[in-house]
């Protein structure tokens, strides 16, 4: 099954976060592939590292978003190994129940990731794991091949009137 | 900071307990109190009760919409034990940062809990602790006073076409 998480809301990682404790619970096994976070700051990296049955996979560190001076190439770069992460999978015939596929959307949205080559990647790995595709602005493509979708809806949030980032809640 | 999932879609659960991940990696101290789920299915629930920092409690295991044998009455007491934990809770000032109030949108979305009580109860609350109230069907008065709401909404669901809740995904 491919699910997607999107949207301009909170809970797309968090949402993936439970799903990925809720399958180690079950004694499932799990791979993390992360863009875009560092691993220094995240709290649920800390929880997460030290779980049975997960491997936990970062490329790409920081976005470009967030740091003008990243070369878009290095980052083009970085995103290429993560592919080349999920191509490793699929050849040694890894099994995972779960691989999730953190900010993936953004790659895609970014064009730092090419949508067809990562479809075909993903409905290769969907035989063996159900895989969850995390980040805002999923492509039409993607969401179309999905079987799950869910849009998290920003409904209200304290960033509109000037709140400031909290420990432990948004990082 | 009073924070509500709600909506339709798949995500409000995960999400929370994705933060919980995120708080208690910062070795914030957490606490859930939780509705209407088996604390025998969920895999989530396996993982959790081994972390340190997390106060995890069960209230009305049941709800009446899947059992329909449950008394409407002795789940009410339930919701009632639920509210009387979180009146503890101020009552011996222990300080959560965070406080996850799983399905209690359920919860008062059907009468079980009082909206004026509850909302005033968590006003108290998030003096000293976040706190997060997930559930499908939040009350208006309670999106009002929230600092931060996401609308978990659903784009496409494999229900809708007749697949089965599947172990790790769905529980």
């Amino acid at each position: 099954m491919i699910i997607v998480n999107t949207g301009n809301g909170k809970g797309k990682t968090t949402a993936a976060i439970g799903q990925v404790v809720r399958a180690l619970g079950h004694n499932l096994k799990v791979c993390i592939i992360q863009l875009f976070k560092s691993s220094e700051f995240y709290g649920e990296q800390n929880i997460l590292r030290n779980l049975e049955g997960l491997d936990f996979f970062y490329f790409a560190k920081e976005h470009p978003y967030f740091n003008h001076n990243l070369s878009l190439n290095v980052v083009l770069e970085q995103c290429l190994e993560a592919l080349d992460k999920i191509r490793e999978i699929l050849k040694d015939n890894k099994k995972y129940d779960l691989i999730v596929l953190e900010e993936f959307n953004v790659a895609l949205r970014d064009k730092f990731i090419d949508v067809n080559i990562f479809l075909k990647l993903i409905e290769e790995l969907s035989c063996n794991s159900n895989i969850i595709v995390t980040g805002r602005g999923a492509p039409t493509q993607l969401i179309e091949v999905a079987d799950l979708v869910t849009e998290m809806k920003e409904v209200k949030h304290p960033y509109s009137v000037g709140a400031k980032v909290q420990k432990g809640i948004e990082y």
